[in-house]
C-alpha cells in the first residue's frame, strides 16, 4: 500500500472528548471514527487489525473443531419472548417494528436464534456434540457508551454455542474451548489471564472470563501471589479469617457520635481503627405475592466493601441487589442510613465473615447521633448467619490455600459459560437418546469481543509516542521511509524496488511515497505502531545498507538491502 | 470435514413455500435458514459459498485500487435529514429509535455516512481520488420478501465509493471498476452480462447493471444480436422506424365499438392487426403550488407496452409514475379508459416514435363505446409532441445501429453508478483544488449483491438432481465417498489416508464418514453440488485406483489414487 493512495488519517492532536488512551490512539492513529454514541466506522487501518485478530480467533475456532455459521442481527421478538428474555433483557435490548409493525430487537446475542435453529435441525444423540460459532456485528444499546470501541453499542463479536446430551460432553468441549481461547490470545501476542467467574445459579467452575491485563482495566482481577490462581472480583471468596474470634472485654456502651455518619468520621471521632467497626447495609429480599419486599441487613467490616453478585446469590436476597429506601431504613432501622447496626434489629441479618470474627466492636446503635462501643456477636446479638458477601481485598489469603491475595486490573476479553439447560429448556430443543427417550440438550456458550480486542490490545501497548502493536495483529508488518525521494533518484528508486520486492513476497508493507519531512513520517509510523520501519537515505546507500527501526525496543540497526526479506522469515 | 462432525442438514423434500429453484435449493442443500419473514441464517455449508464469493470480491476490488473500510449497520437519522433521503427513501427504509428516544436507521446503503466521513477526513486535493469500499451487512424492509436471499431484507453486499475532483477522474474510476467487475464475475464462473441502465437525472452512459444470465431472472436484458450493445429494458432506446411515414389514405370514421374495451377486443372487433392501432394513457404531470396535477396523455401502438422509467424520466411526468384515477380520466377526456384518443383532447399529448409513424390508424374516440377508424396524425390532431416512451421487443432495430433485438432473463448482482455531486452537494463535501478555491467532489458509487450471487448462482447452475456449483464458489472442492466402510477396513484405511492428504495440500474436502447407504450419501453431494467426488470402494481397491465422479459433466473415470492430487492442481 502506498500511502499516497491511502487513507492515513492521522491527527496530531488529541481529541478531547477521548477518555482512555486507546480511544485516543485509535482516534490518532486513523483506526476509526465515531459516527454517532457508541458507533464507529473502521477507517482502513483499523480495519486491517480488525481484520487480522478475527482471522486469528477463526482458525483456532475451527482448529479447536467448531463449525461457522452466520445469524441475522435482526431477531423476531416472538424467540425472545419464548425464552423469556424479552421481558428480561432491560432496555440494552434495542426494539423495533418493522413497516407492518411486526416487533424485532437488534440482536446483543444469539443464544435464541440458535437454539430454534438447532431445534428443527437436530433430532437424534447421533448428530450431537455440535459447537456453531460465527463473527457477527452485534447491538447493546449502552446507556452511557464510551471509551471507544471498548464500550460501544454496535461491535464485532465472535460468538460460539455447543450443544450436549451430558454434562460431561459439555465439559469436555468446554475445555477444547477454553484451551482454545488461551491459544488465540497467545496467538495475539497479549498479556492475558484467564479468570475463574461467577457462574450465577449453576455454580462450581462452570465460567471463565479471559482477561487482557492492563492498568487501566475497568475490572479488578485477583491472583494468588504463590499459585495459579485468578478469579474476577465478582467470584474470588474471601475466606473467614483463622482461628477462634477473640473473647469479649469490654462492656456495651452507647456513645453519641453527633454528625459522624461513614466509617472514617465514625472511626475518628471514637479513635479505633475502621478495621474495629462494622457498617450495616439494609437491602430488598423476595417480595411475597402482594406484599412488600422485606428488608434484610447486610454487616461488614468497616473496611470491606459489599460484593454486590456474592450477595445477590444468596437464596433471601432479591436479584437485582436492591438498596432500601430511605423511608425503609426508617422503618426498619428507626434511624438513618449513618446509624444503623445490627443490634436491636427484628429483621433478618447476614455477617461477613471477617465481621462475624470480630469481637468489641462499634456499631451504630439504631439511633441517629449514636453508636455502640464494645459490641460482641452471641452476648450482643444472636439471631444472624453468616456468609461470604465481601470482596477481597490484596492481603488476603488466597481462597486456594496458597499464598495471599494480589490485585491487578484486568479488561474482558472473552467469557466462556457452561450454560446447562437454560435456553433448551425454555425452547424444548431436546433429541432422541440412543435408548429413545427425549432429552433436553445442556449447552454452552463462547464469546470473544473482536472488536473489545483491538481497544484492549492498546491499553496494553503503547507508550508516549503511539501504539505499540503485537506483531501478529499489527496492521502493516513494516513501512519504507525514503529521506528526501524528490531529491535523490537513488532512494526513489530503492525505495520502490524493496516496495515491489516485499510485496511480492507478502509482506504487508506501507510505502511512504508522501512529500513530507522525515519527522512527520517517523511520527506517523510509531503513533501507528508499525513493528519495523526501513528507512532509506542516501547515507547508507553507498554501503547498499538501510536502517531498521524497532517500533517495541525502539532499536536502530543497519542491514545490508539484500537482507531485508530476512527480518519477516 | 467430516460428514459425522458437521451440520449437513440436508431435506429430501422440497419446502412448499420456496417458490423459485435457488430457494429450493438452498433449503435442501442445508445453504440457508428462514428465521423470520426476509431473515436467513447462514448454515456452515452455505456460508463456505457465501465467503468464497466474498474474498473474491474483496481480491478483485484491492487489485483494482479501493481501500477497505467497515461502517456501522445502525446509523444516526440526521444524516439522512441533511440528504433528503429521510423524507424521499419509503418504507424500505427501516427507523428505530435508541433508549433516549434519538432516531435512527438501519443502513440499506451507505452514501450518508461515508460522505460525512470524508467532510471530516479530506480537505485537499492532494488527497484525491480515493474509492473506499466495505463487505458489510444490510437492511432493507421490502414490503414482501420472498425468493430466499434473492429478496431478503438482511443481506450483504459490497459497497463502493469514489470520489474526486473532476468528471474525468471519476469516469477513469469508474472504468476501472467496470474492469474489476467483470474479472470477479469471471472468476465466480458465472454467465455474466453488463448492460447500460437507467441513471436518471445525469444521463449519459453513466450506469451500468451486473446481470447473471438466468431464464428464471427477473430483468428483462436487451441485446444486439449482431454487436456486443446490451442494455437494462428500462433503457435500450426504441428508434424511431425507417423511413417516411406513410401517407394517410382513409378518412377518419367513428364507429360503434360496444364492449371492446381492451387493444385486443377492439382490433378483432375492426378486423384489424393491433399494430394498426394505438392505446392513449393518462397519467400525472408535476401540481403547481395548490393546484392539481395536470393529466397528460401518452400514446403507444396498441401492441408496445409502456416503459415507466423512460417516461418519468420526460420532463414534464411526475415522478414516481402515478396513472390518472377514474375521475380524472372522465375529466380529461369525457369517457372511461377503455374509449380514450388523441383526437379532440386538449391536455399534453405525448406520442410514442412507433405510433407517431402510424397512418390511417385505430384510436379511441373519448366516448363511451366508440372509435375512430382511418385516424391519422397531423392531419386529425396536431397538437403533440414525440418521444421514446416504449419497450423495445425483440426484432427491434438495435439501438447501436447494428442488428436486431433479442431479449433475455437476467438477474442483477452488481450496480455501479457515477452518482455526481448529488451527496457531496447536499452534504457539503468539497476539497481546496491545487488553485486554492473550494470544489464540490463528483462521486461514484459500486454495488455487488454478495448473498444474492449465492442464490443467482444456483439459479443459473442447477439440474434435477441439485446445484452444480462453478468450481470457485463451491462450498467443497471434493467429497470422499466411501463404499460401506464399516465393513471394509481397507475401505476405510485408504478414506482416511486420503482424507488427511488432500486436508495436508489444502483442499477443502467433505469426509463423508455416515454410515449411510451410498445411495443416501451421492444423492446429498449432487443436492449440494460438490464438483468432484472421490468414490472408494473394494472393487477399485486391488488395482489401487479410486472412482472420480465430475458433478458437471455426471462423468465417471477411474483414478490411481496416487494421482487424485492432480486433479486440483
Amino acid at each position: 500500500m502506498r500511502t499516497s493512495q491511502y487513507l492515513l488519517s492521522t491527527l496530531k492532536e488529541t481529541p478531547a472528548h477521548a477518555e482512555v488512551i486507546s480511544h485516543q490512539l485509535m482516534l490518532r492513529a486513523g483506526l476509526v471514527r465515531n459516527v454517532a454514541s457508541g458507533l464507529y466506522t473502521w477507517l482502513p487501518t483499523g480495519l486491517r487489525v480488525l481484520k487480522k485478530v478475527e482471522n486469528i480467533v477463526r482458525e483456532e475456532m475451527e482448529k479447536a473443531g467448531a463449525i461457522e455459521t452466520l445469524m441475522p442481527m435482526v431477531q423476531p421478538a416472538d424467540l425472545w419472548q419464548e425464552s423469556g428474555r424479552w421481558e428480561d433483557y432491560g432496555p440494552e435490548l434495542c426494539r423495533l417494528q418493522d413497516r407492518h409493525e411486526r416487533p424485532f430487537v437488534l440482536g446483543p446475542t444469539h443464544e435464541e436464534v440458535i437454539t430454534a435453529l438447532l431445534r428443527n435441525e437436530v433430532s437424534s444423540y447421533k448428530q450431537l456434540p455440535l459447537n456453531l460459532f460465527q463473527i457477527q456485528t452485534k447491538f447493546r444499546d449502552e446507556i452511557r457508551p464510551r471509551f471507544g470501541v471498548m464500550r460501544g453499542r454496535e461491535f464485532l463479536m465472535k460468538d460460539a454455542y455447543s450443544f450436549h446430551i451430558t454434562d460431561e460432553c459439555l465439559k469436555e468441549t468446554y475445555q477444547v474451548m477454553f484451551d482454545a481461547y488461551c491459544r488465540i490470545f497467545e496467538r495475539l501476542g497479549l498479556d492475558f489471564r484467564p479468570v475463574v467467574a461467577d457462574n450465577g445459579s449453576i455454580g462450581g467452575e462452570g465460567s471463565h472470563e479471559f482477561h487482557v491485563l492492563a492498568d487501566s482495566g475497568e475490572d479488578d482481577i485477583v491472583f494468588s501471589d504463590t499459585s495459579d490462581y485468578a478469579a474476577n472480583i465478582e467470584k474470588a471468596e474471601a475466606l473467614a479469617p483463622a482461628g477462634e474470634r477473640p473473647t469479649a472485654t469490654q462492656d456495651l456502651a452507647e456513645v453519641a457520635t453527633p454528625n459522624a455518619k461513614t466509617i472514617e468520621e465514625v472511626a475518628a471521632l471514637l479513635n479505633v481503627d475502621a478495621k474495629q467497626t462494622v457498617k450495616t447495609l439494609l437491602v430488598l429480599g423476595h417480595a411475597e405475592e402482594g406484599q412488600q419486599a422485606p428488608v434484610i441487613a447486610l454487616v461488614l467490616r468497616g473496611d470491606h466493601q459489599l460484593n454486590d453478585i456474592k450477595a445477590e446469590n444468596l437464596a433471601q436476597i432479591a436479584s437485582p441487589l436492591t438498596f432500601a429506601s430511605d423511608e425503609q431504613i426508617k422503618a426498619a432501622a428507626g434511624c438513618e442510613a449513618g446509624s444503623i447496626g445490627p443490634i436491636g434489629l427484628s429483621i433478618d441479618v447476614i455477617v461477613d465473615r471477617s465481621a462475624a470474627h470480630l469481637a468489641d466492636f462499634v456499631c451504630g446503635a439504631n439511633k441517629d447521633g449514636y453508636h455502640y462501643t464494645g459490641a460482641n456477636w452471641d452476648r450482643d446479638f444472636t439471631n444472624y448467619t453468616v456468609a461470604d458477601i465481601r470482596n477481597v481485598v490484596e492481603g488476603d489469603p488466597s481462597p486456594c490455600g496458597q499464598g495471599n491475595i494480589v490485585i491487578k486490573r484486568g479488561i474482558e476479553v472473552g467469557h466462556i459459560f457452561q450454560l446447562g439447560e437454560k435456553y433448551a429448556s425454555a425452547m424444548n430443543l431436546g433429541v432422541l437418546t440412543e435408548a429413545g427417550k427425549n432429552q433436553t440438550l445442556t449447552m454452552g456458550c463462547y464469546g470473544i469481543g473482536v472488536s473489545r480486542i483491538v481497544a484492549a490490545a492498546i491499553e496494553q501497548n503503547h507508550d508516549k509516542y503511539g501504539i505499540k502493536w503485537p506483531k501478529a495483529i499489527a496492521p502493516f508488518q513494516a513501512a519504507i521511509v525514503p529521506m528526501n525521494m524528490a531529491k535523490s533518484a537513488r532512494v526513489k528508486e530503492t525505495a520502490e524496488k524493496l516496495y515491489q520486492d516485499l510485496k511480492a513476497a507478502g509482506i504487508d508493507v506501507l510505502f511512504d511515497d508522501r512529500k513530507e519531512r522525515p519527522g512527520v513520517m517517523f511520527a506517523d509510523h510509531e503513533l501507528i505502531g508499525t513493528p519495523t520501519l526501513l528507512v532509506i537515505g542516501e547515507r547508507n546507500l553507498d554501503e547498499q545498507m538501510i536502517e531498521v527501526k524497532d517500533r517495541i525496543s525502539g532499536e536502530k540497526s543497519l542491514i545490508a538491502i539484500d537482507n531485508v526479506l530476512d527480518l519477516f522469515a
